[in-house]
């Protein structure tokens, strides 16, 4: 039983913390926070199902006064698990793989950390085997690691040698005061990096890609146009790889799926814990082919898409499983991807 | 046990049916609905919890495309049920309704329909004896229902006769694709229905108000300015009131909750069933006295606010219980309203 | 002198009367509607600089009771002008077509028609030669016009056989409470119009395209993959082409020029009037090259840049200029484009 | 002819450097600012309409790369007038003012100032005599400014002693992207300054208030419960004195004005510079009586709206007029409000 931590309960920590607990070969031990957010007194509420442990400069005080029980301290969760995910603030996760290396565990840090951060820069599908006995891992952003999903799956079946791709970026999480756009899109500085880390964890595809911002808290929409390597890749044969994967969902606008809020609704709607979903949807409507391009639509969920892969990233380093494809199925079955099918 | 059935899956719907389905003297026997939308397709995937009865005109071929059993007609559940919840889209109630009487059972409808379709306009806590073995009630609506259990709840402990509100109303739900409103906000002209339902329900206050719509979809915020029958209310007094109250929760803006927006996001981390709240909040912090008056700003989550009164409903029309105070408190014990104090 | 009249006076109506009355080789007659719009209180509080003609079925007591001040009948209109422009709501230019060939005089339909209302779908740079001298012309809608405008500047000096375009489409005008989106992204189903549009008008190139809503109101944003016919376009190669173009402004982010809503402020603080602009802009931040293929983003401000298009359209179907060259640098000339280079 | 400069050319600072040049009586010398911002860049597309004087720190070769031409330094602005109106970011003001202390100038600061800056806390009608003469003015916020003329207004008609505001704030200008809010309400903490700031300018009325941000761009909507001092205020007295009100507009929701976005259309289709308008809005439809009570929404047009206030300031502060109705009056005639009724 492999036991796990997680640094930082915030909207990517809380939710590390439950796929950790489905994971039946996982042991969550424990969360650590610094102060007693909206996030911790919801757990509170809920009856602390997560131990509690604080980071250094954490007002406990603060947590007795709202009544929060509190475990111990994040040196006493580093010196009880074998992997800490990281999901600190940008930048803290540096200096926090200072204490994991002179503990001797292993860490997963997010895509808020700079690439040098880490031994190797992860994705559960494309790049499985460069994680296996790594010691620090730096999982891909939400963006990339759903946009791989899908050029890696086409790549996979078909081989794919460039790709030009839309970002249209949600600004915000739901819930988010600390950022925002009001009737504004926003343009960065192309090329954007998904494009660029794409390429760096699929060195055979050249990519570019241009981010637009959009005010809305639900569900990035990326399009993508892609290239085969061995000719032009068509809608049928797109159609035929995107529905076997079982962390892609296919759907139609014509069934209901008119947007990124449709997704959000819909996983609401399905009793998903906090209306989260881990696959990216495909949009069957929006495939179009052109010369020998083919291009589509994707939805990334950004709150909880790099779950699974963060999971794929555990099972890479600390050798559970040997390969992608098992890796994954292991991943799958407990987070109960692909049964929808 | 009682037999309950739900027409009209969507927003609403779905939410009566998992509220009943909470009731353990009660017996949720189906939900009837026109077509696979999402939220029926969410069903099938959760395997169809509830059994689903089609109402006429409903397109069989399309279920059965996508999959979707049919336990059978809307004729069907109504010769199952004592009571319909019927949250069909405005004005199909009324329609419903001949259907209700010649079948001879009762029926609860949704603020959507006109009063006149019902005995009796209600609310759980301030007129639920008016609706004790009442054949048809309708439900105020979110705003109002919310508004209502803050002004009676200062009615009750200090006496009000006059109230002057203010909302600012979410024009849109999470996933609505059919209505919204970009960069702008909206007046009503006054005075809002809000302000004369309350009227309505409580005769005994003077009410006016203004309703503003805003483009965003997490919970309606209102403001109460309210005058005490028996001299000035102090925020003390109201303080003391509001937090006794099983379907009030008071907040404060230092500890995280700074808008509507917050209290969905507590929802969700609290792992309520789609991110929902039966409570509304109020501003500990937004409590201000001025001359002999008080003012307040309460949210309204307008998804689900509506649930909880509905449940009282079906206990007073089916005299279940014999007051507002055993009806709400068995309500709130299986809703689980008040736990969290 | 050519005689101009404008049928209906809404978003686009009264920047086309405003575009005629700038130039000098035009006279605007007079403008059409139905209802006291806000637009026509404007006008009449301005003192009425264009003359107001009541198309069939306006309540001409309306019009008294705001005391706006009515020169006559639509058909009086009809009776006066060489050439209108329709900009009636979608279908009825239709039917006012009926009117124009029975009057003997032109007409250009704007982008909401169906392209059989007209004898050819018309752009000012692209195929300016096809409307010389015809009856009925209809402009392409305001994504596609400025999306041509670029592309057929690349074609124009290197040649272009192939586009994939995403379109970050604002869902509606500062103003319009008719429609709106409020947190989603919106879905079309691919390929876009504006991708067709394109290949009716340039039918050398092959285009696809896929497009999202979003809930802003300040300018579409179109993201470009263009492939040069005769080998790579490159970064300067195509700056070097924008920027020569009249109307296509090239700007960067690091002067300010951050999205959509910059562009709103910059047209504003420019004086213009309306806060309108009628170039493009082109973010040279955005231009990256991959591969064989350019990408580029430009901001299409969708209330005014079909006008000087329309200008062309008037020029080429009373053969008022001969050739593209010469009739887009006179409609340039009367509306000041270039001038700010 | 009371020479004028302008520190700060921003949002607000554009606007008064406009107001000023319309005053027949003043003359603009000059602005002052510190970077080639969107706005200065616009002022040099535009030909230098006013001159340019450069604050200490900026970078005149930035200035230099765009062309734009320079006039001065700050101190060569100082010495050539008799006032500055100070529209610096927050607390820059304050620093500056040392500097007009120095040079013996007289200064009108704006509401982003702490009120210590100022001798008077200005109001052009509620407190125009308390100016006079005084060397140091700050102008009450937008949002005050607006709700301070309607109440002003009622009171000098009838009295009023009491008022409970609801502000419903816009949370960002056009085209600002320093800051926003996405699908947010924001909750305030009670009571809100502006109502802080009503009873410093008017000190026989009690106030109080809560504010809420919404994410829109154009205008904030104050809701007003008001109480008459010598009894109630019917809607019919508070018609009769609104409309009489040269800065207040008093329109219908049934005339096309739904909202704080049609008043910015119809600026816009007026032809106001920038869509800009010096009016508050006020809803006939929205006046209701209840009880002794009065309640009404204004719309207030943040970018432009404390502009004649402040010339009304230069006013009080240069005894140019002696009292408010001969000093309101002036500034009326030259920014052309009241004209249009």
């Amino acid at each position: 039983m492999v036991k796990v931590g997680v640094a930082g309960y915030g909207v990517i920590g809380q939710r590390l913390a439950d796929g950790v607990a489905l994971q039946k070969d996982m042991e969550l031990v424990g969360i650590a926070d610094l102060a007693p957010t909206l996030s911790i007194r919801a757990l509170k509420e809920r009856g602390m199902p997560y131990d509690l442990y604080l980071v250094e400069g954490a007002n406990k005080a603060a947590f007795d006064a709202a009544g929060i029980p509190v475990k111990g301290s994040f040196a006493d969760l580093i010196g009880k698990v074998d992997i800490m995910l990281d999901s600190s603030p940008g930048g803290v996760g540096a200096k926090n793989k200072e204490r994991y290396e002179k503990a001797g565990i292993s860490a997963i840090f997010q895509g808020g950390e700079k690439n040098s951060v880490a031994d190797v820069f992860f994705h559960g599908y494309a790049n499985y085997e460069k994680g296996l006995g790594a010691k620090y891992l730096k999982l891909t952003s939400c963006n990339t690691t759903g946009l791989i999903r899908s050029v890696d799956c086409l790549d996979r079946n078909y081989g794919v040698d460039r790709v030009a791709i839309t970002i249209i970026r949600r600004v915000a999480d739901p819930g988010d005061y600390h950022r925002g756009l009001t009737n504004a899109l926003q343009m960065d500085k192309a090329p954007s990096h998904q494009a660029l880390d794409l390429m760096t964890i699929m060195p055979h595809v050249e990519a570019t890609g241009i981010l637009v911002h959009t005010p809305v808290t639900h569900g990035h929409i990326i399009t993508v146009v892609a290239h085969g390597k061995q000719g032009k890749i068509s809608k049928d044969m797109a159609l035929l790889a995107f529905k076997a994967h079982d962390r892609i969902r296919v759907v139609r606008i014509e069934d209901g799926f008119l947007g990124n809020a449709s997704f959000f609704r819909y996983a609401r709607d399905l009793g998903n814990p906090r209306g989260d979903m881990y696959e990216i949807g495909l949009w069957e409507d929006s495939i179009v082919e052109s010369g020998d391009h083919i291009m589509y639509a994707i939805n990334i969920p950004q709150e909880s898409v790099t779950i699974p892969e963060t999971m794929d990233a555990i099972r890479a380093a600390l050798r559970m499983q040997q390969d992608s494809a098992s890796g994954t199925a292991e991943t799958n079955k407990y987070l109960g991807l692909g049964k929808w099918k």
